[in-house]
């Protein structure tokens, strides 16, 4: 089997915006399900883990788009894993469109937990290791890594709090890590305003919410940037849940 | 060309829910996609209409379903229109799932607006009334037909009040028609405890909801009901935008 594989998308125009683009949570989620069909055709899918009582959790991505996908387009989102290591899996997509026109890439880390526990689990005992022969070593991507993502916390402010709800959950339990990409961009003025674009787009997954939890986004704009932090609240007390750059377009 | 179409889905673990069931807002966002394909391929889609400052917007929905789609099913969506008037086109919806299972059916009702007025438009001055042709008065759905959804407002309590947010705003520049199910089941406190399956879900849409709204979902239970009307709020003006009931399997 191929390292890499490509999957086909339409952009169906009520999941584009007023601007007529494909929206970045609908992208990021046939992202993931590009990463999953990859994964479960190579025995370390959803369902695979799920059987063994793990799951993959994202920890890091970032998105560049420079043309996002039109109305109606038929779109392929090519995915492969350029590295894995027993803690971590470097996971990277190309997205093209019609005619072959390049519309951008993304770049993640992703880590393994169990189940029971939440806590990290290892990569390579999953079907004996064989994720290593997927992974091609001389295919990176033409954008930087996703960082840890290091957002100055002075002068944040609280922009929304809000409860978590039934949509935000997804079948693992947890707040869906697209889901907070959609909240962040809701937050985010230039975004709502519709005056800037967005150049890349950058998050770090730190701990899982859930829907007792309630979260506050705190969030700041930086010179031609909007970085926000995600603080989950549980049973009184803040923890870090996610932390956002949404660099612009110049 | 058919009259019906049948249109090749899958249901991505991701875009499901904790109880492994298929959420009803993709489901809705792929039924909307579907029969905006249908009337694409015949010559009536959202593209047509807009290049003749027209659009079609949904009046009334109802879903009845018995099976959802399950994590990776491919399920298949039909669609056809069973009738059709100057003022308003009955379009149905039938989903199966593999192995032919029936997972349910939904109906609906469609106005045509013009997109400066926002008023309605003569659906038979599209494409010089051709849509008549495809409509199968003799093919209906095993369902109770969309109502105008009667909620007696005595007692309704106010649930949540938010901004309209990026995210809930489409193509058409207005919230979403099934953004506003995402948010109903998210006020509805059965739903969000998981407490009770959905045996019938429906919509009325009496305004359009535009960014600079406000929302507010006034909800309470009613028997083996929930019931919820969504009120906009535009210059301090409250106005009914949506009702919605969402009938509980008992």
């Amino acid at each position: 089997m191929e390292k890499a594989a490509t999957y086909d998308f339409i952009a169906e125009p009520f999941r584009c915006d007023l601007n007529g683009e494909l929206m970045y949570s609908t992208l990021g989620n046939y992202m993931l399900n590009a990463a999953d069909y990859h994964s479960a055709e190579r025995g370390f899918g959803w369902k695979a883990l799920k059987a063994e009582n793990k799951a993959w959790v994202l920890s890091r991505l970032a998105i560049e788009m420079q043309n996002m996908p039109q109305p109606y387009e038929h779109f392929h989102i090519t995915t492969w894993m350029e590295k894995t290591l027993r803690a971590f899996t470097y996971r990277h997509w190309a997205i093209t469109g019609e005619n072959n026109r390049l519309c951008g890439y993304a770049t993640s880390v992703w880590a393994m937990i169990d189940l029971t526990t939440r806590q990290p689990a290892d990569i390579f005992k999953i079907g004996d290791g064989k994720i290593r022969d997927y992974a091609d070593e001389n295919r990176g991507v033409p954008i930087d890594r996703a960082s840890h993502v290091k957002i100055d916390k002075e002068n944040l402010e609280l922009l929304r709090e809000t409860d978590i709800a039934y949509s935000d959950i997804d079948i693992n339990n947890h707040v869906n890590s697209i889901k907070y990409i959609e909240h962040v961009m809701n937050v985010c003025p230039e975004i709502s305003k519709r005056s800037k674009q967005i150049r890349r787009l950058e998050v770090a997954y730190a701990t899982e919410s859930h829907m007792t939890d309630r979260l506050r986004f705190y969030g700041k704009e930086e010179g031609e940037r909007f970085c926000c932090v995600v603080m989950r609240v549980a049973d009184g007390v803040e923890q870090e849940a996610v932390r956002c750059n949404i660099s612009y377009k110049l």
